[in-house]
């Protein structure tokens, strides 16, 4: 019997808590029947912490077993995982359960998988891909995550130029068990060579006689979408048409597969989250606080190293004035707060300038007009925060320092306009250079702000008040 | 003739100039004709930055007149403005104009407008919605945003129990014109007091002779989801199911609309993408720089007074300690070093705390288990960093202080290992409390690190140093 070491969580009810032993006992016995009967009877709203609790070890077993008995709910289950687990799961899988499993994924999973697990695993998967897709399936592993190609849905309609109503009827009806994704609202014909030809919605030829050829059928206002489109073009696209989806066709006429909204909206929610934890300083996608300790603390430490660099060349500017900080000691106390709240407003203008390049509003390119639409910002921030940061020093220690809170006020406001200015054009700067404004741009910009108050505080210190 | 006073970006082709200047010439002429046939045959891809282009009063200008000539075309142009300037626009639009477009619009657009647009207009709107989708319509709007029926769509094909399919057929042809956004996969019936009855696919009675009752082919296996349930639980539904939309019931028997992971998505990258702003300091949704200054510069000092309150609050230590620091100067350095750096330890534990919230692992009661799984991380984290930063100040200005290094080490691991483990904790309890931890987990952090850290330093400098 094993002995479960995680520890519990508090929000589990008792049902939750049943379910686990009853899950774990199923697995110990090794009863893949019995792990179906588990999961498949269970409450779907237990399902997400269940499956979270269990080991990568429970994992490997329940999926071991699972997929000889119902491959379908082993494949639908892995959605309960970030593309992390699943990889991670996946990798540690023997080879024919994975080969069992790979049929019965959506194609975006499964691109993941082509992309993402060791080379020898990905080419025996290579060869379990079921000949229908294989080719669309394959070409659009050559294009780019965030593009039309890299985000299309393979499990579409295709039929032949000369197929008829009846056939399509057939088709539809034979293949549901193994097509449980597949996007039946529009069929696409294509020639004996596999060139596109066109699509039609399966509404148009609702309940037409079965002898009628679809061909006369084709929606002519389905526009193509080119698999190397970005994902704001993408958006334009759908955004003129009435269609929910549109198919992706390459150069050579090779239908790769169909794009919607639900496809862009998901990739737009990935790219989203990344960048909503890179902006915290965590790397390498989703961290969840069941992963090993070591990898957790690796991974962290790999943002916290860079910054200690980056941090101690900003404070050695302070090291600078010695002097002047042991005749004006309440300089120490005016440096982390100048520096502080210009980071708050340069990061403001970082955050928008990086929302505006992904909607595209603006380009790398637009930094004259960033510049431009900041400093009205930039200024007037710093007049009245200054003026307020002015008076608190007045009212705390001003009495008998009158030079102070000017000094405080003077120096906020040169290092907020420019702090505003540079998180403003930073991010454009970085996706110039091809690097990930979402990752760099709030360390680089604290280092810089840091280095202009300080040095700003501390030369109008030297000139004001000695 | 107007005169255009906003900057040209950079990345503006000549084509996207051009049109931008044949659309002011129409609307100038206020030739809706015009409007409509320069709109419907641009480039789809120049579109964003051209409506994005356009000014408010241009905008309002657009929509009177191409509202008359083709009120779905004026409705589908609106999805390239966020939600924020979909309400500024319609806000400003005559209201006839605004009854015009409101049945064309997606039902989640309306369900924005009724919710966002001042109070009069919203009742006049609630009179010009269609019939047919109204009492679902009104019974959406009770529910959270962020709830299954908060995000439904209302576009659903609703039958009488009784229809065949050549009555399906002949509805799915009639009603083509206005259901563009049309849920049509599938089929649902309603006794004669409105009352949700069941489902089916489309496909599932394609090509069945046309006095087949639509009643006998009811799919058993599409369950209900309550329309109160939120998106982890729909989450879950959804992953449990081969539909890829499920109806949402209430209660009493209505039917709110359908749900799918397109709706889902779409919710989740809405909510990533308030958070991602919130974290940066940007309330209020999407700040586009095309937003009057004064409005931007009162957003964003919304959030930047507070913090001048807070990082006040946090300094007002150091100055306890003046005369230590008079002593021994060097520590005005180590102050914002330590400080920073704890502060960016413990923003990783935030985010991940945010985002295993927002997957549901873990929920508000688990900081118990949060504390356990960060207490090893911030002290491996305090201990290694404490060391690089200790041979840091040793080379710098070690030689003669040789009590520095050991400070600084000491004052970074305490300061690290309860940043970590506040910044684990904090959003769970703001949780908790109902308040955002998206929007307040960053600023409560960092005064409190900083607090933490100008403490220890200080703390440690007079029992060491002096």
């Amino acid at each position: 019997m094993t002995v479960s070491i995680s520890l519990p969580l508090a929000h589990q009810t008792s049902a939750a808590a049943a379910l686990y032993l009853q899950v774990q006992l199923a697995i110990n016995t090794h009863d893949g029947q019995l792990i179906f009967t588990t999961l498949s009877n269970a409450e779907p709203t237990l399902m997400p912490a269940l499956l979270r609790q269990l080991t990568l070890q429970e994992r490997v077993l329940t999926w071991t077993f699972l997929s000889k008995v119902s491959p379908e709910l082993a494949a639908n289950l892995l959605d309960h995982y970030s593309n992390t687990e699943m990889v991670q799961l996946a990798s540690a899988l023997p080879d024919n359960c994975v080969n069992t499993l790979f049929p019965y994924l959506r194609s975006s999973d499964r691109r993941i998988l082509l992309n993402d697990l060791p080379n020898k695993q990905q080419t025996k998967l290579q060869q379990a891909m079921p000949s229908t897709w294989k080719a669309a399936e394959e070409a659009s592993l050559t294009y780019q995550a965030y593009t039309a190609a890299g985000i299309c849905k393979n499990e579409v309609v295709k039929l032949s130029q000369h197929a008829t109503v009846s056939q399509l009827s057939q088709f539809l009806h034979d293949d549901e068990q193994h097509y449980e994704y597949q996007e039946w609202r529009y069929v696409f014909l294509h020639d004996p060579d596999g060139r596109y030809l066109g699509g039609l919605k399966l509404k148009d030829v609702f309940n037409l006689p079965p002898d009628s050829l679809l061909q006369d059928y084709l929606d002519a206002s389905l526009p193509v979408i080119k698999p190397d489109s970005d994902l704001q073009a993408l958006r334009s696209q759908l955004n003129n048409t009435p269609h929910p989806v549109l198919p992706v066709v390459d150069s050579r006429g090779l239908q790769l597969g169909v794009v919607g909204f639900k496809q862009l909206n998901e990739a737009l929610y990935r790219q989203s989250k990344q960048q909503l934890l890179e902006q915290s300083g965590v790397f390498g996608g989703d961290e969840f606080r069941t992963m090993p300790t070591l990898k957790r603390n690796i991974r962290r430490l790999a943002f916290l190293l860079p910054s200690v660099v980056l941090s101690y060349a900003a404070v050695s500017i302070i090291a600078q004035f010695e002097s002047t900080i042991a005749q004006f000691a309440l300089l120490a106390a005016i440096l982390p707060l100048v520096a502080n709240l210009s980071g708050a407003a340069g990061n403001q203008a970082v955050a928008i300038s990086i929302r505006e390049l992904a909607v595209g509003t603006i380009s790398s390119k637009d930094w004259l007009y960033v510049l431009a639409k900041e400093i009205p910002i930039g200024m007037v921030n710093g007049v009245l925060i200054g003026a307020v940061l002015a008076l608190l020093s007045y009212f705390t220690y001003g009495e008998e320092q009158l030079a102070l809170p000017l000094l405080v006020a003077m120096a906020y406001m040169i290092s907020s306009t420019l702090a505003v200015l540079i998180g403003g054009a930073l991010p454009l700067l970085l996706a110039k250079l091809k690097l990930d404004p979402a990752m760099l741009s709030s360390p680089l910009l604290t280092t810089l702000t840091d280095a202009i108050s300080f040095l700003s505080v501390l030369t109008l210190a030297s000139m004001i008040l000695l």
